[in-house]
């Protein structure tokens, strides 16, 4: 009884930098991972999105809520991006999560993390998919995009695949060269370009990480053998992959969720483009489990279309008031 | 610049209450009216409500957000009902309310109301709506519902409305007994009842503040010169009133949001019994303009379906933290 008659818990921003510079990132993917399972397995309620745009100045605010079921909490997740922060020295990205009781809907834990444990989340969906669908030996990882997530999704590709070499693609040098100073000394050994072909080329896993809305990599350059992660493409609007990769080239195709595909990110865009049955299409969960087939030979080539789940934000909310609920 | 790195402030709900007690009504019931007013206008959004049910224990949480067009804020609400809280010695209701700025995406104000804002505002509505529709002489009050609404609501009516003479309908005579106990103290000469009839035929001014699922007040028992406030009923289940008061009594018929009305509420209940027309419903913040006709004679029966809208929740959120902001 005490318990609920606590008031809530205020986690700030720099107690959760904290909580995550202490916690192995491979212990983030393995809840991330669990998270897909659950949600595979229908066993996670997520209702639609909720959405505010503004015009003056222009930004935007999504509201990702949900529950697993037969659990304590339930989760909502507000986050937005207001793009002209940069002109006044504020980040772009702001938002909180909050963390209920699933049994008295009482408040029980705030987050403050201004967008920081969706930028988490995100960057452990790419090295749970890079985990079940890279080819053994990954000789190379391909990044396109050199702003933050691009350098999450290296990071969080450390405890799961053993590869130094990297070849990253941005919009222009400057943007490359802070990518290397940052990331080189975390043991890597960085090449840059401004041509998406030679990512293409030299890579056999490859990230995308931009807000593109054109395709950045074109179907006659990816190799076989090659997995491909596109985080970026959240949207109906964005898009990273010519279509006709998912058409025709990709040997496997896995969406984190299958009903959000038909609505936005590379699955959504390769069907404006073309016929792309709905069989060919696996979720990510599933391949987990070993419920679908994921990578079979290794000069197949695999995509992983991630447009976000609200239940990677259910599983890092949890994590993170989970791993400070013993000291207070 | 630096208000706008200021981290979130956070309003307790004691100190909620604090500041409601210190705030005139008048001044809670001019900002509901004033949000009715531009919600009719047009410049406030209202995305779709968010809704999560949950089975074991029942509950049900809503997430209820909007803003006005080239304001400085969004607001966020999330407000719960597990009834077997009960139980457990906590209140049923739970939630909160989060302001963030709107040129930004900032999160500047979460204020841990619980639930008492949501009763506050809607409490304050049914006095905008008495203010516009009830007759220029109430002779007596009657009250359908002796909870902590219907409660409230009288005790909202008190700067509207001139008339200590109230009627209070209940489902048992404990109920009634605490009502009186609690109500007759602040002025009010209080007579109760158990049969709806009675509150029909002695009052001209009637607010329904009850969660019921089937018609309480019946047709034939209202009498010409009658106004009705029904706001209990805001799911496409409820139902306070019989679907011939508004399909055949009622002269005005006023909702707060036209648009909620195709889908929940009084309204919504009396179109599933028969054909009300589009023309006949007007909106509340048009007859507060002066764009739409209230009640032009005293012979006149009017109704007010009241299914609460955000904008209730935007207005009572900023008057809040406004109230507040320049203590610290």
């Amino acid at each position: 009884m005490n318990t609920l008659k606590q008031a809530a818990r205020t986690i700030t921003l720099d107690e959760i930098e904290s909580i995550l510079e202490n916690m192995p990132l491979s212990h983030i993917i393995k809840s991330i991972q669990e998270g897909f399972v659950a949600y595979s397995k229908g066993s996670v309620v997520v209702p639609p999105v909720g959405e505010m745009l503004f015009e003056n100045p222009p930004g935007e605010a999504h509201i990702k809520y949900g529950y697993i079921l037969d659990d304590d909490a339930y989760v909502i997740k507000i986050a937005s991006g207001f793009y002209q922060n940069r002109d006044l020295g504020l980040s772009p990205n702001a938002g909180l999560m909050l963390m209920f009781s699933q049994k008295t809907g009482r408040l029980e834990t705030i987050l403050l993390d201004e967008g920081c444990l969706t930028n988490v989340r995100t960057a452990a969906a790419g090295a749970v998919a890079a985990r079940q669908l890279a080819p053994a030996k990954v000789h190379r990882i391909g990044i396109l995009g050199a702003g933050y997530q691009g350098k999450m999704q290296l990071e969080f590709l450390k405890p799961v695949v053993p590869c130094q070499e990297v070849m990253v693609w941005g919009l222009d040098q400057e943007e490359l060269d802070t990518y290397v100073n940052v990331m080189a000394p975390k043991g890597y050994h960085i090449e840059t370009t401004l041509k998406t072909a030679d990512v293409a080329r030299a890579c056999n896993l490859i990230v995308t990480a931009t807000p593109s809305k054109k395709a950045l990599l074109a179907a006659e350059d990816i190799k076989p053998g090659t997995h491909i992660t596109a985080m970026g493409s959240d949207t109906p609007e964005k898009i990273e992959l010519d279509p006709a990769i998912l058409l025709h080239k990709a040997d496997i195709i896995v969406a984190d969720s299958i009903e959000q595909s038909h609505s936005r990110g590379e699955i959504f865009q390769a069907r404006l483009g073309g016929t792309l049955a709905e069989n060919r299409v696996v979720e990510l969960g599933d391949v987990i489990t070993g419920k679908s087939p994921g990578r079979t030979f290794d000069d197949q080539i695999s995509v992983a279309d991630l447009t976000g789940v609200a239940i990677q934000d259910i599983q890092i909310c949890k994590l993170i008031a989970g791993a400070t609920s013993g000291k207070r």
